[in-house]
């Protein structure tokens, strides 16, 4: 990105909350909304995920179709278009869309600026909460109900007084589990069902490691630059990129992350 | 509680938003504080989590020696304080210390007014999230971020398109375990990791059932309350009152409620 001036900078992050302002409002729209939420999409009736999902997407393409006309984008619910600045909008309206449905404030809104090599810029909304993690292009900050600071990874510890999180205790397929357990086994504590709020949690210096397995593109570029710009490192469980998705390794500083990635492959 | 005025109820009311809004200060002075969270009382340093819990108490105590010196105090961290009054305020001011210490907003300052019969009256109450639930002495509320509006819990629904909550997936013993998952495997979604928010979520209709097991009566008291007054039911696995603690099954409705029973002890 040495090519992106500071004018062109602040150009991409203004652009990056308006789209998240715009997605606020349109999935707290249907957040907790009276008698929808027990209707799903196989018994055939309205859906409030997807109303959401689809809103605040439609809503986030028309805010780049004006501010952003030459970048691609690439968003959960209405695919890929490819752009000529080299640079991709990464979106996922909902991310969490069980929490979402269950009404707990560990969903997010997931945005991500990348380009051939992955996310330069990420962000990463909780509406109800009005928490925004924020990094990448020379920014690292959370702004929510206690004000902003900045944001930083915690320091390298033992992994025996680490804490880990997964959003479900299956993690994946059986030995993808099993895998995850010789960490879990290992680490202070173990905390499951956060959604993409734990990847916010490593940005903010409050816990270690998220080990999932299973993502997509659009779950993991905006947790990747936001934990990166704080200190902390992502990558695959062999320490591979993984803006592509698949199985995800975030820590808080290169060291738990040699350290859970030996017994990831242990 | 027929010899309880509205006056007298007022009172009540009006204390326990008064310790809710004590324990909110003293429990957000070190939340996510730099540096502390690491530490635990193993270490023999400074322990952020006791040091917020015992501040929040003692400011509650203060609170209720002016304004309710009749009353009886049993809290978490300073013990029982009979009364003459035949009230007793049971409060904890972090339900959840695992949750305060990883940073999530699930943790809760929960708040009940019990007689000898069990809680008449209780708050729920999220300081990071600024979200309040009561209910009881004729209140059923939620007030939050989206301002307020009553609570009323999910209508009947059947088992096989229930959510379910519980903290951790090993619930508690094997053969409490081995219970849990015959629900557990019945239900549509099962999510771990809420805490004491996961009992605030039935109240406002998201989910269908909480199940835990080896709870202490101030764990639970408040959330029955809340929980009773918006529509649902809240006993140990057996059918029986549950505010002396144990193992508690909390439902949105009496339908759902005898379901899970079965399943429970099946």
């Amino acid at each position: 990105m040495t090519s992106v001036t500071e004018i062109e900078r602040a150009a991409i992050v203004a652009t990056a909350h308006a789209l998240a302002d715009a997605a606020r409002e349109a999935t707290l729209g249907h957040f907790r909304s009276d008698g929808l939420l027990a209707d799903s999409k196989e018994d055939g009736r309205f859906d409030p995920v997807t109303e959401a999902d689809r809103a605040a997407e439609a809503r986030m393409r028309e805010i780049l179709a004006e501010r952003r006309p030459d970048d691609g984008i690439l968003g959960e619910e209405f695919g890929a278009v490819s752009g000529r600045s080299g640079l991709t909008w990464v979106i996922d309206p909902i991310d969490g869309t069980r929490g979402y449905l269950s009404g707990t404030p560990t969903w997010g809104v997931l945005i991500a600026v990348s380009n051939a090599d992955g996310p330069v810029y990420g962000l990463i909304d909780q509406p109800y909460i009005g928490e925004r993690f924020e990094g990448g292009l020379g920014r690292s900050e959370l702004s929510g109900p206690q004000g902003r600071r900045a944001l930083r990874t915690r320091p390298a510890r033992p992994l025996g007084e680490a804490t880990l999180f997964t959003t479900f205790p299956e993690v994946g397929s059986e030995s993808e589990g099993r895998a995850f357990r010789r960490v879990a086994d290992r680490v202070r504590l173990t905390r499951y069902g956060m959604d993409c709020y734990a990847y916010a949690l490593i940005a903010a210096g409050q816990v270690d490691l998220v080990i999932e397995a299973g993502l997509k593109p659009y779950d993991i570029q905006a947790p990747i630059a936001v934990i990166e710009a704080a200190g902390g490192r992502v990558t695959d469980w062999h320490g591979k990129p993984v803006h592509q998705g698949g199985r995800v390794l975030a820590a808080a500083n290169p060291e738990v992350h040699e350290a859970a990635m030996a017994l990831l492959n242990g």
